[in-house]
């Protein structure tokens, strides 16, 4: 393939986008590398991803560059051009399933260090969508959302609560103190269990180092946010029937997560190999074959606009805390980092990505859950 | 098979509910033909329904007896004994699937005469699940419900509104008259889009008698309230896309369908042959399925509980008007009626049954959709 033949082409496809190559809109690009037009051709998303972090290619405003490629809908349009052009296209730009990838564990990514984490989040260490309803600062955002999943739950003094995937333990330090009650939370990364139990020392909180296959017991609630992104498809009716063993039966589950509007079996081979290893997000078809016969659905709640700011408030606040961690990391790291934080906020403005709070009951709550809003 | 074998069997089967044959509970029932057994044995929930509508038993308070029937979950207590019973039990008593019936449509329903659903529902006519909170009466729970719809689908003046099923025009009038909204209800009854006219007179409301597939136009709302429960799970592609193609690209569809937790072809055998020919509930799969590539769900609200209150306002309605309206039918339609709405009633307090209102949008409603309570 022609380095001239590429350009052509990727130049025309995103004109469809209203993005121009060498323009003057903050979510123009620039091209540093005539090997960029190419690279993306033959190697799709993993090309543009890598070839950012390889600075071949600059843009002012990665988001909305981002938003604008999914809200233009491109595959579509290419697919009514009927021309040769949408064969390579659409299978490697667009079709997350072209490679196969060996998977890693997602430990391999809450393990990169507390300090990352600590320069990014807020102050609570809540590292999953917040809730922007009333919220004027990310703190709030994630406080908010800490209320709202405990107020879903009907939370009650002494109830046992696990917590799937505790991440640092932020719900579980919040829903202890505020709610009262006993949370066990799990979590696969060792930095996140020695932190997760300082942070909730002194509380009826305990933090394991496990896998959600390997839970025992039974509680009143289970909780589980942001993590079911690392289950697998493969996995998604196991997760369910360890929920559904472990939660007593007039038990409340809320499942917060990323969703898809289409069923896929990995997720983009970028975000595959550098940021998330073996993660998927879940369509409501998965979802509603994995609860079948296990779970009563209760309520759903999208929200995913408000990922689009939560991720726009990491990223403000990983680059102005560079200097605060840089010696870990290379340049290489930061500019893969921006591409990670920046393009996902661009893909929930864009809202090809959801962010959907579910509410599942065992056998359905009697006399009806009341939604809570 | 010999009597008395069926009878040990299904006092057996009904005491794991907390029922039993000639007790004092108002959930107890009285037997009066001993035949009665081997009928429901042989012939499962169609025999069940058929020798209640032949007089064969009586129950005081059957509403209450089917919740306790579905809450009990005869269905795996049974599989747990491991007895020949269980076999039979389960193919003939729960398994919906085992008889194979032609299909009248839904038009059947509708047109059993305008006088029968006058005298049953609300004064607006509503022929679906109310909303309950806060409402002392059917008639406010069903204005609520209007109301809530409306409010989800956040309607302006002007706007063009597509009712897929439109009943007898109540949400059509609603709409047009407290949103300023043109609406176009389309329906298969005859009875309903003659009386909805009559109901809609005068306002900007066109009330059709057509098939969903053949629907032309852009709407920039779509609604179908208690519809989707009659298109069949080979036509629920076919709705979608439908729905898709009359949707603007910026609108919102509102769904509010009756759900199961499992997914099957076909309603429960009774009721397709005495009550809904044709009917199936949908299951999240069913649904997710259906959705795949054409919408993004935006928000989930499940009110099954007030199926269970709507449903007795129904009967109660419905028994002490029955005088008006006996000339027109007989006592065994009677009996077939109050088995409908009292066992339907059971369903969902037992919460086998739920009732979804599902917000879905073509691309995501840029900035994302605000869920409304």
């Amino acid at each position: 393939m022609k380095t001239v033949n590429s350009k052509a082409r990727i130049t025309e496809l995103l004109s469809y986008a209203g993005i121009q190559v060498d323009g003057n809109n903050p979510w123009d690009i620039k091209v540093h590398n005539e090997k960029f037009y190419t690279r993306v051709l033959t190697e799709g998303t993993l090309g543009a991803g890598e070839s950012y972090m390889d600075k071949w290619w600059d843009c002012e405003q990665l988001d909305e560059f981002c938003s604008r490629v999914v809200k233009a809908d491109l595959q579509d349009r290419i697919r009514s051009d009927r021309k040769l052009i949408s064969e390579i296209l659409l299978h490697k730009i667009f079709n997350r399933q072209s490679k196969s990838l060996s998977f890693a564990n997602s430990q391999k990514h809450y393990d990169l260090g507390n300090d990352l984490f600590i320069n990014m989040l807020d102050k609570r260490m809540v590292y999953s969508c917040g809730y922007w309803s009333d919220a004027h600062s990310l703190d709030e955002a994630q406080e908010n959302k800490l209320e709202l999943s405990c107020r879903k739950l009907y939370l009650k003094p002494g109830m046992k609560v696990l917590d799937i995937g505790c991440g640092w333990g932020s719900f579980a330090k919040y829903a202890a103190e505020k709610y009262s009650v006993n949370v066990t939370g799990i979590t696969v990364s060792k930095d996140q269990t020695e932190l997760g139990k300082k942070i909730c020392s002194g509380l009826p909180v305990e933090i394991k180092l496990m896998d959600y296959r390997d839970i025992n017991g039974r509680f009143d609630r289970i909780v589980s946010i942001g993590m079911f992104e690392h289950v697998g498809p493969e996995n998604y009716i196991t997760f369910m029937q360890v929920a559904n063993n472990c939660l007593n039966e007039d038990g409340i589950f809320l499942l917060h997560t990323i969703g898809s509007n289409t069923s896929g079996t990995y997720n983009d081979p970028w975000f595959t190999k550098y940021i998330f290893p073996g993660s998927n997000l879940p369509s409501i078809k998965q979802i509603g074959k994995a609860i079948e016969g296990l779970f009563t659905l209760e309520d759903l709640h999208n929200f995913g606009a408000d990922y689009d700011k939560t991720l726009m408030e990491w990223y403000s606040n990983f680059a102005r805390n560079w200097n605060n961690i840089k010696d870990s990391y290379d340049e290489r790291f930061f500019r893969m980092w921006k591409y990670y934080l920046l393009s996902c906020a661009g893909s929930f403005r864009g809202r090809k990505n959801q962010l959907w709070q579910i509410i599942l009951s065992k056998k359905g709550v009697p006399g009806g859950y009341v939604s809570v809003r």
